[in-house]
């Protein structure tokens, strides 16, 4: 086949890819292609502005690095990462509401011992995080693996900052009690702005978006069985609640930071949350 | 605003991009927005399908160099690139017809005295490629820059080879005579596959298809008050014709290689292609 022209050209592609072996693969590309191109024709982009993509496209991917992935906040930022989590979290209504992992999750960082202290010596209001893993049945999930990471009193995560992945500060692995409680020691996050000195930056600039994300910690729980959960707990107040860069605000997700009236532990505020598992449907969404 | 679900989050993003100062990037943006969740809704990826959709994009990205440019791979063998083209190139009928620029293409080769040989001691067959450049309405174009480029006898470009982008075979610059025409030698290029061992490379294995191109020279032709032409002259009875793996075949851009019959210049064939000039349109396609 020759000739191909605007009307001809989306079922050109289409047809070759006719040939794929994994019917996954076939029907993700063809429905790539349709969106794509229909994109392409409702905008009608100049040669120039092609080459604007490409070369934007390119920047985001020369973005990434261990501690960096751009790519994550290009679809978090186009709400792309919040629709996916929507799709694969039809969960039942019990069932604690997820949101997006981030771009700042370092796999298996290390297991603590409940009540330990993961700041540090990062300085800021001392805080006490404590919360529960329930099935969504009411009974108390013992021994799960509760992941915690959450941004220092200035809005940087670990990775961040110069001294890189290996610090592993404000982040580490819990394992609930035989009454499914987990507890820890930190200080309290800050709203912070997504990294946005690279081409998302410069994105959400031209489109007059500011950078923000209101104050959180985030939290992975894992028990078999059970669909993963990918959440945070946001901070009551929070100037930035109502406009997240990311659109990832829930308000059964937000907690007001209650104040301790004598200092336990050392600690000023307390932020607590009750998490409510969904058993695994099987299929897609297990892979969560 | 909050609680953004599968039903929301889109108009969501929209609303949010509202406040783009330039119209161009608001409407851009909104139209991404749409497709992009549009697509997403159609194959509703598992998280771990949208994680390898992050690390495709990212290892595309990491593929990109001074000398390989993955992104463009990526938009050709969509189809996205020959769409492109043909919005922005809907030319008189008698204009010389346009194809994809590719990745190959290395800005301000040296300009070289007509009838200079190209191939600067590549092997294979000899060949001499002649032409003119005439406008739209007959009239021979003289003192225009005829930009050309074109595989070797085994199909690899100059600045996929070791020595890398600095050598600049098979590339130059010529400019029409006082008669609109231009002449060179060098030597007959092969069908060869698209750079095939990145991102690009899995994803047509995966979609079941073939990295070929059939062979071609590429020329880039500009003159103030003209449509700048790029497009490609392919040589007939290649088997890659009617599979093209960015789609880019035009029948009106197939010529014979015509054999000399007795050796001129040291040429063995000849290729011939009398191009045609649209006048500059003005607005979006002159940025062509």
């Amino acid at each position: 086949m020759r000739n191909f022209g605007e009307d001809t050209i989306t079922q050109a592609v289409i047809d070759r890819i006719g040939n794929a072996k994994d019917p996954r693969v076939k029907r993700v590309s063809e429905a790539l292609v349709r969106h794509l191109h229909s994109f392409v024709r409702e905008v009608e982009p100049s040669q120039r502005e092609w080459e604007f993509a490409i070369d934007f496209l390119t920047r985001v991917g020369h973005m990434c690095t261990g501690a960096r992935q751009e790519f994550i906040l290009l679809s978090d930022t186009l709400g792309v990462s919040m629709l996916v989590d929507a799709i694969n979290h039809r969960l039942p209504g019990n069932a604690t509401e997820t949101t997006v992992l981030g771009p700042f999750y370092v796999g298996q960082p290390p297991e603590l011992a409940l009540g330990a202290d993961i700041s540090h010596g990062e300085t800021g209001p001392r805080l006490m995080v404590e919360g529960s893993v329930h099935s969504d049945d009411g009974k108390p999930l013992a021994n799960v693996i509760v992941d915690t990471w959450h941004s220092d009193a200035d809005g940087y995560y670990d990775v961040q900052k110069d001294d890189g992945a290996d610090s592993l500060t404000l982040r580490a692995r819990f394992r609930t009690d035989q009454n499914g409680r987990f507890w820890f020691q930190s200080i309290v996050p800050s709203f912070y702005p997504i990294p946005d000195d690279g081409p998302v930056g410069q994105m959400l600039t031209a489109q007059g978006r500011h950078p923000y994300r209101p104050a959180h910690v985030h939290f992975m729980i894992a028990s078999p069985g059970y669909e993963t959960l990918v959440t945070h707990v946001f901070i009551a107040g929070d100037k930035y609640l109502d406009s997240d860069v990311v659109f990832g605000v829930k308000d059964k997700l937000i907690r007001e930071l209650e104040p301790l009236p004598a200092e336990q532990n050392g600690a000023a505020f307390r932020l607590r949350y009750d998490f409510v598992l969904a058993r695994s449907a099987g299929g897609k969404a297990a892979a969560g």
